[in-house]
C-alpha cells in the first residue's frame, strides 16, 4: 500500500462557480471530492489543502509555505502531487528544485485548464495521470498534465493553446 | 406533434468557461447540445438565438427585439419558451405582457442558476420543465424555475437564495 | 411548501450494474440521490421504498400493496409520484384508478428506459418532469414520460420506439 | 508527436444498456466517444476496433487474431493499448508474452469493471492510465487498471474485491 501525499494549493482546477458574484472563484475544496471517483486501491492518499488561491497571486510567502511543508512530508519515502494553478506551476516547481537538491521521491505538480466538474475539465485527467505517475517516475520535480510528464527544467506553458510543452 | 419555439438570449444557462480569461463568459450557444439530451418525441423543438448576453446588460432595444421575434412567432398557435439571465427575466416578462393583451398560448421564461454542464447546475432542469410546463399550462407568461411555475405577476428573484419566491 | 409523496417500486429507473454478475439488477435504492440534484426549494419530497423490482415479476400482492400505501398517503392531501418499472406501468395505473374513483390529487406513474445514472439515461429528465406535473395537474392518475402527460386511459408503452403513445 | 495504437475487443469497458433486451451487451465501439473527452495533444491516438466480445467467450482463433494485429502492428515503434474484458486479460496478455519474446515498445492491457458512461465506471480512469502509461513504461506487457501497472507474469483479477492484485 503506497501513501501519497497531496497538497492543494488553488488554482483552476480548485475554481468553484459562484452564484452570488456570477464568477468563479477559490474559495472551497473540491479535490477530495473528486479523488473518491478514482479506484485506488492500493493507495493511501493523504491531502493537505494548504491555501486556496489563483496562481498568479502567489507570493514569495506561499512558495515558502509549501516548501516547508514539502520537507516535512519528506521525512518519510512518500511521493507528492501539487495541485496548483497552472500560470505559475513551472515557477514553483523550479523553486522546489532548487530548494530540495537531493529528491529521493517524484513531486508532481499538476493542476487543469477548466475547474473539475465544468463542462470539458482536464481536471480528473490531470489528477489520474499524477496520482498515476508517481508510482512510476523516478526522483525529481515534474509537470504532468495532458497526457504528459515534464522535468521541471524543460517545459512552459502555452497560453494560447492552454496547455504546457516542452522546452529544451 | 407539438412544436415550441425557443428564444435563446443568454444568461448564466448559457455561459461558458472561457480558459483564455479564467472567467465566464456568453460567448457561444449551448442549449441546443443540452435539449439533444432530452427525449421529445412528441415534439418539434425550434430553437432561435436571438443574442447572447447577460441579462444586466440587456437594452430597451433587446427587450424590443425579443417582442418582436414573439409577435412574429405568434402568427402560429406554438407555444415559446424564452431562455433568460436571471436578474431582468421578470422585467422581460412583465415588457411582454404588457405589450401582449390576448395571448392563446403559454410563453415561459427561464434560464440557470449555475451555467449548463457545470457541477450543480439546475440548467437542465428547469429547460426540462419549461418544455414540459408549455404543454400544461394556460394561455399566458409565466416564469418556471426549480419545480415551480410562476404567472410573471406574482413573482420575484430572491437573490440572498438563488432562487425566485412568490409575490402577491 | 408543497410536500410530494414518492413511492418507489423498483422498474429500470433504479437499476444497477453489478460488477459480481455483469448484469443489472433491482437491488438497491437510487431515486434519493438523484433527487437530490435537484433543486426544489418550495417542496417537500418525502421518498417511500416500498419494493424493488422488475415490473414484467409485479404479482397481485404488489399491486395491492402499493394501492394499501396509497390509500394511506391519501389522508393527507398530497399528490403522488410512483416510481415503476415501465412494461406494466400502465396495468398498476389503470388498478389503482379503478380502485380510486374520488381522487383529490393527481397520481404520477414514471420510470426510465435507461437506469439513472447510465448514459442516455431518461430516469432524471422523467422524474423532474414527473415532480413538476404534480404541481399542474389536476387530479387523476397519468403516466408522465419524455416531456408528456397521458391520462392512464389513454396510454401504453410502444417496446419497438421504446416509448409510451396515446391510446384512444 | 507519439502515435500510439489501441486495440479494441470489447469487454465490461465497451458493453452498453440496450433497451430492447434490458441487458447490458457488446454491440457498439464507445471507446473513440470518451478518447474524445480526453486531451491528448501531443498523441495521435490510432484506435482499431477488432472485434466486440465479451473475454469469457474469446477464443484461441480470437487471440490469434489480436496477436495477427499486434505483430503487424510492431512494424513501428508505436506502444500499443489493447482493451479487454478483465476476465481473460490476463490470459491474453501471457499468450502475447510468449508470442513476443523480443519487445521493444511496451503493450499495456486494460478495460473495466463497470462500462464507460455508467455511473461510477472505472473505465476512463484506465484508459487515462493506459495512455499516459505506454508513455513511460519500458518494453513489456503490462496490465494497467486502478493506478497500478502490472507485468503480466505478476498479475491477477481477484473477483470478490473487483480488482487486479500481484501474485509472485
Amino acid at each position: 500500500m503506497l501513501k501519497i501525499n497531496v497538497i492543494t494549493t488553488g488554482g483552476t482546477i480548485e475554481k468553484i462557480y459562484s452564484e452570488q458574484t456570477s464568477s468563479v472563484e477559490n474559495v472551497d475544496n473540491k479535490i477530495d471530492r473528486y479523488l473518491g471517483r478514482l479506484r485506488l486501491p492500493d493507495c493511501e492518499v493523504h491531502v493537505a489543502p494548504l491555501m486556496n488561491i489563483d496562481s498568479l497571486e502567489m507570493t514569495d510567502a506561499d512558495r515558502s509555505a509549501i516548501l516547508g511543508l514539502v520537507e516535512q512530508m519528506l521525512s518519510e519515502p512518500s511521493p507528492i502531487v501539487i495541485t496548483h494553478g497552472t500560470d505559475t506551476m513551472v515557477q514553483t516547481g523550479r523553486y522546489l528544485k532548487e530548494a530540495l537538491p537531493e529528491l529521493k521521491v517524484p513531486i508532481v505538480l499538476t493542476g487543469a485548464m477548466t475547474p473539475l466538474g465544468f463542462e470539458g475539465s482536464d481536471g480528473l485527467q490531470n489528477l489520474t495521470e499524477s496520482l498515476f505517475a508517481v508510482r512510476i517516475l523516478g526522483p525529481g520535480i515534474y509537470v504532468v498534465m495532458h497526457n504528459q510528464a515534464f522535468p521541471i527544467d524543460h517545459v512552459r506553458k502555452d497560453r494560447d493553446t492552454s496547455r504546457f510543452v516542452w522546452v529544451d
